[in-house]
């Protein structure tokens, strides 16, 4: 049922009319053309789903496939949402490129070889997987089987977007990397830049509110725990002190690192291999290998 | 396929009647009409994707969508949402005053203003959403245009929720206001309640763990970051022990401070203008203009 | 519109085949049937919804349920999840036993059992849940109404999924469980094992970051913050350096502590009856009733 | 992806203002209120398809419902679409009061007593349904079992839907009425105007290109099959050259009567009990009772 | 719950390829690009409903619709649907010059035309609707309103598909043209080739089984009823003794004529203005205006 | 919003209650196994709709399938739906058994054989039904190519299913066969009976009214119109009066045989091979080879 009201719809019309005027004259896009259309977070969860599914069809594919017809279910699903991923990819594209646009046909070229060069990483990036999933499944107690911690954990399903988000980045697509990131940090309160560099076996336990920033380097079977973070100290400014962009500045954290929850670890340092940082520990220096450092030990010496 | 089974149904959803019963009389709602319908978080959260489209419409609006056409679709959306927007502010009113229904067409007079209210502030709200949009784009290294802030950045996403939800609060509509926070709560881990007052240019970066309370006043250019707490320091008690509702509680943060996260600001104190706040700072006294309090800097001298 | 791509499928396609074939052998699972279905998060979230209805019919039911027919909604609805319900158990079970399948008529008994047992307990639960709603209103002075409290709050539903969880976890359906707990924890952040056992009267407010560990005892009116951990101090490895599973490592909260944001407090420990645990305090050894732990006491003080 | 084109909606949209001008004020409708709703074809969809489940629930309703829980089910979901109904004549009879408007609570008065009569109905319609259920099992030889031709044929379809139709016709919900039966003319091809007064046992086959007119009496048992007509022969006009609505103007046709396919009977004349009318036979005069008309009959010569 | 079932899917998954070879081969079509799209019905359904709520925006628009706010609505459903309906008509147009294709560009540039044109032929489109409309609530001493007429009659829907693909038909979209005839077919039993040319105040009662041919052209005022045929009498054949496509073979038939239900007219004849003919007859000859033809004068013999 | 309204619904439940007893009663039901569950509608066309994309992939597939992957798209669909089949054809079985029900592992058996018939004959059955497909184009002056006629003929559509379902009927079937042959009859209006044997090439062109019986047989190269009917003329009662079911009653039609639309055939009778039967054309005795029979040669009179 509707009532008898008025919102003055035309004026409000006119004046977010101006608004976006103003804001692209500040912006400098009064003239771009009119029909820029911008990757679409919905289409890029529905490929990671599928991505999901062809890398671990029995476990994250559909419910009645069986291992006889896996090859058709993986064969079909990928054709299907790399498609997808090169439309997507032809979006960002034109995009990046909206000041000086590309030949239409160079455009698809480009796509094209980014996606193949992304569909050839797929077996790898399985494998890594499968390190990471029984990193989860060892280091914790509370694990019962490994198909439950691909089908539960959120630290297992972030580092599968991670790792298919890095490989986009990696490549260019640093748009559609963003999305992928920010769909398991929505999902999972982890939020890793895709732009960070993460070695195998790789487990993040209840992870809510773990941050990994973009240069962070990450070696093997490193373990963290939630509200970590990987951050930057301060940030660079250029001579007219805006933030300059893309400078080292989150940690390097070697081999075999355990870090316990809430520790905050800051600014290009190195946290040596075999080290373990103590919960809501706050580091800023680098640490040789084989460190160990707690709230306790910090307090009884001056402060790392 | 089903299976033999009994599960004795009408014991239990008799037992369930009864614990209905006894709630309903210690709550005093026995005599309360039986058809008692409440806003709905679904529709509130098609209403606040509509909003978010019409404010912004080639970013957030629908792929397809061209700028010679905008303000079709800007009009056609608003009225939609608008209409949808009437329909639950009638059930938030009709539920307020459940005690004392209100005449039907008095109901209606009251929901109409406040969602006409409501319309005519919305271009006033694009503009100041667009300098939260260039804070966040100049507030971090990683972003790398204005487009991938406002898809990807959950902080905007907030921020385009929190100053949907605070005008509806301010209106009297709370608990809409309030669905609306926890529609961004879920999706960003960042808890601002719309009773918080912000001003322009404000940025939270990664945002997991942020939590700004009902009664924080925030000024302009600030900047903050995940696990952020402006929280109340103790509760006030009536004569009865019962917590007083409403007193301001809250910090009063001004222009140009930056927190960095896991920072603890707690009790209606000031933090002066241009002040830095580090990571895991746990400040509950007022701090001048110009402050930049640290954990080493706290370590040296007595607690703030 | 398509391209004329040729993605190498065949290829990738079988090199994915032998990853999955060296997990496999890897994990001893080659000869295992070929049909394996695993329970699906998307049904659990179907049933969990569905059981909030009919535990709270006027208020998480249909929007236009009355009072007057509460009764057959919540029959119906009960009828048609537990069904689903008992669908799932069966495939947790057979996944479970997979080594040894039991026969089909055993599962199946198996699993009725403990969804007839399951249902039986709803109506103690419910009666629990309103303990919970109560406190949650009483211990938050923003919130307005129990009404916003159940419907708004992400306490509010974590605890709902917990003690739904909770039930399945200590009739061996831990599967089951885990998904429920992840459901809550995506959406709400807040991550409580369904191991943990909660008494009446429980309230978490805001809730981001909060992590409760398997083995954890939670007395009456406890009431905690945003991003306190009751978690392991250390995990107890076996003989050969694995970890031990199912040892109790987690805090004994006893009745009406409270404990406020990010406050961590870590192995077997008991915290006595009516403590308060102030923010940000880091505690690991047993605190006697009534105390009232500060980073200020702590800091003129040794570590507890 | 878009292209840049530009359709000039600007003038297209005048126009087509314009054009809706001429037709309001042709038909005198240019002062009526803004905000006029019609019945949706959508929503009768979904009540009727609810009823069907609720009269059949073993047949028609969800696949996993049990006996034992049957009523459960019939309760609530006609507690749910005798309220989604309730809307929907409320609708009805506003949009027909439109040029003098009812009082609200008189409105909402009329259409609950519509729906309290409809509803008292339905146990005897359920009644008549099984008769009709019975003679389709009995009358078609290739009819399999009782379950096919309440899941399968499309005469027990059509006359489910005729029958609900028809309560809301003789209650002035003509609009309404009409929706369901054009919805079940649309899915079998078989147009039966609510009016039709039809008895119990009633069995249509094939049916498509049955039309069956507004003032049609039928009696019980009858049995007719595909492309039959029940029309008017010719309508009557006033003084005025108009056609006048509502007069006696189909046939009655008796009880025990069969006719075949293509048969065409036209005007108020009278079908005796227990005749049989040939296919394609074409009818203008009243018959007596136990007639048997062909095509050779009439002819008197001889057929291939 | 899945079984131990073994389909030899790969056996016939390649047999199914063979048998597609061999139809390729047959067909000429196995150099033809891999990645040829064809229309899609679903996507044109979805088109075809949003432009007739852009035409007729208070009755078949959104429910939720008010005068004030028409124009937005019709102006963004246009757009809308108008950008799908070019994308559609890229599609026809490379499947169309699949073996001589044009250049990119060239293409856009032609759906781009024939939609451009299509748009601005909607406002007189609307105004012919309008003429129909009328024809309906004056044919039928059944109708109630104009509105009721509009919502339910299957002729009414009927026609508006109709002119809706002749005016693609005429531009050359023949396949998008036959889709949208197929969609109304489906509905409503009445199958009008949108070849057909048809005039004003067109109205076709009750519709099933009504068919009507690509050459056919009706006046104005034309009533028809169901089953009526207006077809080819034989198709001429070329000297290899092919179908000859295209030549004009189906019925004219001119002004205020009335067809009642099953009478069939075949070939290139005409039907004179203002003739009657009845139902069931057969007519392969032309008719003068005003002749009157039944079945009785036709037979000179009694009828019953 | 909801009203202040009393349905009585214990009342009508119960008396719904009490009608379905009585039901049970007289079909001797009251003793059979709650939780008897029934094929479903909605999944059976979700079957043949995935298994007309496997038998045409390019067409009636996903549109963004390429030929390269197309054989991937074909097994997982098959396999997909193939499974979907056998758990309808167990509840078939499950269902024709129910007075003596079969053993679980046996019911499964028997499923799974028929499936796996019904599959292999697949390849097969997309050879017939691309001779289908050549005769439709060939067959319509109108038709402008292969393609269209297999997107939009409804002649091409039925065929289509009917091949389809008398697999399934042939097998034993026969509930799944009946629904299978009324989703097509719903969207087609042509009723064939999935008894029927139909030859290869065969084509119905308009086709609403068709209605072709269980025991028809047809031979190759057919082509009828719309309204033709195969029917029984009689049908036989055995001694009791009830109608004796399964013998064998509908017309046999030969190879290269026409039949104009409206024409009715009934009875166990031969149309000869290459037979020609005009529109309208009512047949109850066999015809030689080489008939060609039309209203004019019956009745010996001029025609208009």
């Amino acid at each position: 049922m509707t009532y008898d009201h008025n919102w003055q719809l035309d004026s409000i019309v006119e004046q977010l009319r101006d608004a976006r005027s103003e804001w692209r004259s500040a912006q400098g896009r009064t003239h771009e053309p009119g029909d820029r259309e911008l990757p679409s977070r919905t289409v890029m969860k529905t490929i990671i789903e599928a991505l999901a599914g062809a890398l671990f069809p029995m476990r994250l594919g559909p419910p009645d496939l069986r291992k006889a017809n896996e090859d058709f279910y993986v064969g079909h699903t990928l054709d299907s949402c790399l498609n997808a991923l090169l439309q997507q990819a032809v979006l960002e594209l034109r995009h990046t490129h909206r000041k000086q646009p590309l030949e239409c046909a160079e455009l698809r070229q480009r796509a094209e070889d980014i996606v193949r060069r992304f569909a050839a990483e797929l077996p790898r990036l399985r494998r890594v997987l499968d390190t990471d999933v029984m990193a989860a499944y060892h280091g914790d107690p509370a694990a019962k089987s490994v198909d439950e911690v691909l089908l539960c954990y959120p630290g297992v399903m972030a580092i599968i977007h991670h790792r298919i988000a890095h490989l986009l980045y990696r490549d260019g697509l640093t748009l559609l990397a963003r999305i992928i990131s920010e769909l398991a940090h929505s999902d999972t309160g982890i939020d890793i830049h895709p732009g960070a560099q993460i070695g195998e076996s790789f487990f993040i336990d209840h992870g809510t509110g773990v941050v990994i920033g973009e240069t962070a380097i990450i070696g093997e079977r490193v373990r963290i725990y939630q509200a970590v973070t990987l951050g930057a100290k301060r940030f660079e400014s250029d001579d007219q002190g805006k933030l300059m962009k893309g400078q080292p500045r989150h940690p390097i954290v070697e081999d075999d690192v355990v870090i316990y929850a809430g520790a905050t670890i800051l600014g290009r340092i190195t946290i040596g291999a075999g080290s373990t940082i103590g919960g809501n520990v706050w580091v800023t220096r680098s640490l040789p290998p084989g460190s160990n450092v707690s709230q306790a030990s910090l307090r009884n010496q001056s402060r790392v």
